[in-house]
């Protein structure tokens, strides 16, 4: 059957008929109708209707080498018609997770050395939640159970991932979070900063907050403490420099885990192959997702220092697993995919060129709106903030739903950005050149025009 | 690189320097050194030194069509190739997502006309966990938050879903169940049926202990009851006919939703679609993963019947789903294996030639040994224990390990079957002949004759 067999229309009816979306408001979605893509290219996809749209999010934070690379296609069915499928659990083992499990090794830092398989950024945070309680209980200290996580932090959607993501919208539906998870405020000088306070003082005092509620619940309960190095769904909240390195002292300080979780930044999203690089601190252990396929196949991971390693491993069955951890084609394909973004250079040209230039032009883009503020970013992944007054740093009403107006604009006008509340967010595939730049900030800029064009006619500002 | 670039002691020392197996002791496989499967062809496997491998268990209950389908492959490869990946979160949806909808809507039985999709059977159990308890907020009853489920069922290694499993192995490494979460005992007679009962009689009463959970929780505040229609990883434990129907009556009676686990069960492994057309009765939903790919790629879901649809579509939005959710490649890759279960005969050839055949064989290979009882099974999942006295149902104490003992023995001539405690399970292919069948069943009963010579050895019967 070809790609488009069926008419836009058709599409739209099956969909409302049998499909039921993520994160959606079914009812609604289902009387609008949803957009069909039905291919991607490089940083574009095309719908149904023959648009072309230039991807500012990578799919969802995950496409990093970009779309349509026939020789992840070539390996996937390769592997496929050689070993589709078998399970580690038996004693037993295969050539493709061996191999990417080696490569894992090769593009971490020193001292990361393996490497626990999942399906997905959730599952790896659920696998870290009791990695670290099974942890703690080989080390003699079984009381050690608490996690601690941020407000407006994303740690997935399972029961576990959703209770440890700072997400109050998630929260409410299931009666999260579970027993044994503490959050404290996030890192965002925008929102948190106090005025006349300098971003690095700002940096220590948010840091503080982890020293307070280890106090609070006693450092003997606490296993661990999980943070995206830059909170991605949260709104590409990127913490002062002083952040990390003081969370990291802190967690030493009272022998606690510390753990990044590494599926937004991982695999060259910041310039550096994951997050914990580009600030500077040695997380003990960390997920991985999105990047590690670029999307093409699910599959996740979680990567554990050494010394965690060693533990686990001297230390009994660890009773913990999915069917498909490891799975042949998902690990071939994440070789492929992996080393690509090495041997291809993609990574380093985030680093040295294209990431340095977005950052530039991107801050020359939304710098100068009014209603524009903390324009900021990282190698590939940036974002800036709806804002009523940039003095005051006073803020539209939720109510308001600025985000989603100026996000259904870009979408308007073919290019897909993600409003996290009033923060407008971007992270393309890593691929994307110069000259896509230009011309994805030129429309951009179009489209800000426009949302602060509709806001006065609003009457908002 | 070719699948066996490496020696077989090159790949096992790679694996241990950088890989932890799920549930495994890995200080102890790490010594041995894992089993390396390089291939894999209808029913059987090869390892890195050439032995062919018979696979009595379909992976991991998984590969329903069998090994090395090269049409899935291509499928595979041209998806990859179009759209490689994209969600379904921002009001867009793709052509194979809709498609794969749309066929199991023709497969399912009438009224379960919706799916929301996961990674992998655990997701799928995480989500019924939210998707209960946000339907029962909607339906305004926010109190009914409870799930019950049984001891030794098994529902994936999430922190919802070891939870919700009956596991108690898993559930003391990680702090686990989670609150909300209560177990009854499991519908097997072996272990829980009185002298002089009936298999019948036994079946109401294990159905009671529902109604008695039901009853000291209080019907207002439990929100489903969860099984899997044979408890799979708890040994293939097929309940008594009565079990399920007098399920169904408590269930609707205190007005409790019920939902299938079939991620086992699902696909034509009993010879019906899904274990609840054989047990005839009708979940609210019921979750699938491991058939509806064959394992060729991690993709799992969610089934809604049309009232729950109806109410989770009416209600809003609903903060819940998975970067892959309905991943375009595991999509199309699923639509061509499920097409492929149907229009090929594979399910309708269990339910009316190999499933029987497969009965009667197993109940004449097994039936006959002094220390093997409670010879089952139904379509192609089938199950034996052994027993130190068959007439007084003695069991062999845990630490003999005689499951273990006799798994080794199958492994060795390379025949694959697990051990459940002391039960020894299969669930080979779908597409396995009768020929493949007595071959197999050949080399089992001397497996079973030389395990029963080992336990006389040892002096444990």
């Amino acid at each position: 059957m070809s790609t488009t067999a069926r008419s836009t229309n058709e599409y739209r009816e099956l969909d409302a008929a049998h499909h039921l979306h993520p994160f959606s408001d079914m009812g609604s979605l289902n009387r609008q109708g949803s957009r069909v893509i039905v291919k991607g290219d490089g940083i574009y996809l095309w719908d149904s209707e023959g648009n072309k749209i230039t991807d500012g999010m990578a799919g969802l934070w995950c496409v990093n080498i970009g779309y349509g690379r026939k020789d992840l296609a070539e390996v996937a069915r390769q592997q496929m018609e050689d070993l589709a499928y078998y399970n580690t659990f038996f004693k037993t083992t295969h050539p493709r997770v061996v191999e990417l499990s080696t490569l894992l090794a090769e593009v971490t830092q020193p001292g990361y050395q393996h490497v626990f398989y999942t399906n997905s950024g959730s599952e790896s945070v659920d696998t870290v939640i009791r990695m670290v309680r099974q942890y703690w209980s080989i080390k003699g200290k079984p009381g050690k159970k608490t996690l601690i996580s941020r407000w407006n932090g994303y740690h997935g959607s399972t029961i576990g991932g959703a209770s440890l993501g700072g997400m109050t919208y998630m929260h409410e539906q299931g009666d999260l979070p579970i027993p044994g998870i503490a959050h404290i405020g996030q890192p965002w000088y925008l929102k948190e900063g106090r005025d006349g306070e300098s971003e690095a003082d700002f940096g220590l005092r948010a840091a503080s907050w982890l020293e307070e509620k280890i106090l609070e619940i006693g450092a003997d309960k606490v296993a661990a403490f999980v943070g995206e190095p830059i909170l991605g769904a949260g709104g590409v909240i990127i913490p002062p420099a002083s952040y990390w390195p003081e969370i990291e002292r802190i967690c030493n300080k009272y022998d606690i885990l510390l753990v990044a979780d590494e599926v937004i930044c991982g695999f060259g999203r910041t310039g550096d192959w994951f997050g914990h690089e580009h600030f500077g601190f040695r997380p003990h252990l960390f997920t991985i997702a999105k990047g590690l396929s670029s999307g093409y196949l699910p599959i996740g991971g979680v990567i554990i220092g050494d010394e965690v390693a060693r533990t686990l491993i001297e230390g009994g069955d660890f009773n913990h697993g999915f069917t498909y951890s490891g799975h042949p084609v998902s690990a071939a394909v994440a070789h492929a995919n992996v080393r690509a973004l090495r041997d291809e250079g993609i990574v380093e040209q985030v680093k040295k060129d294209t990431g340095p230039y977005m950052q530039k032009r991107w801050r020359e883009a939304f710098g100068g709106f009014e209603h524009v503020t903390d324009v900021r970013g990282v190698g590939l992944i940036q974002a800036f903030t709806w804002v009523k007054n940039k003095a005051t740093r006073e803020m539209f009403a939720g109510s308001d739903d600025v985000g989603t107006l100026c996000r259904d604009i870009f979408f308007k006008h073919n290019l897909i950005m993600r409003a996290c509340g009033d923060s407008m967010v971007s992270a393309p595939p890593l691929i994307i050149t110069r000259t896509e730049i230009d011309a994805m900030l030129s429309t951009a800029v179009e489209c800000v025009e426009q949302t602060e064009k509709l806001l006065q006619e609003r009457g908002l500002v």
